[in-house]
């Protein structure tokens, strides 16, 4: 199996990160950019565990490493294709 | 309009990072973790750009500064829903 993870910035937490990258492009001439925020992304292949056991597995890792539940949401979805 | 942008490491390049992680995991209990790869998640928003202009543009900036292509693969989608 495998589990794709986003893990992003709540809404209204400061992303400093993605100002400096703003103003990076801005400086370069994009001009364009309104906003841009920077997150995670993770791909995480499991072994031997399938349907509701893998995502109630995956949703426990987020919980309690992958992501900052104060400042961070996370989603994932689960594919048995193997990029 | 909205751009998600993915930026993963490419394939057979170490991903330190991501090993951390796995035995962090596995210290945690989940020895059902195979593997895990860190990447980049990016959603960047745009004023009055559309369709193939804006794609132009999110493809310059990932080869520009988003994303290292040496190293690293991207790929985007856009939509103009903003989340």
């Amino acid at each position: 199996m495998l589990a794709k993870i986003y893990v992003t910035l709540k809404k209204g937490v400061l992303d400093p990160q993605g100002k400096a990258v703003q103003y990076s492009l801005e400086s370069l001439g994009y001009n364009e950019v309104k906003d841009i925020r920077l997150g995670k992304y993770m791909e995480v292949r499991l072994d031997d565990v399938h349907g509701d056991k893998a995502e109630a597995r995956i949703k426990e890792m987020c919980e309690k490493l992958l992501a900052n539940p104060v400042i961070e949401d996370y989603r994932f979805e689960i594919t048995s294709e193997d990029m």
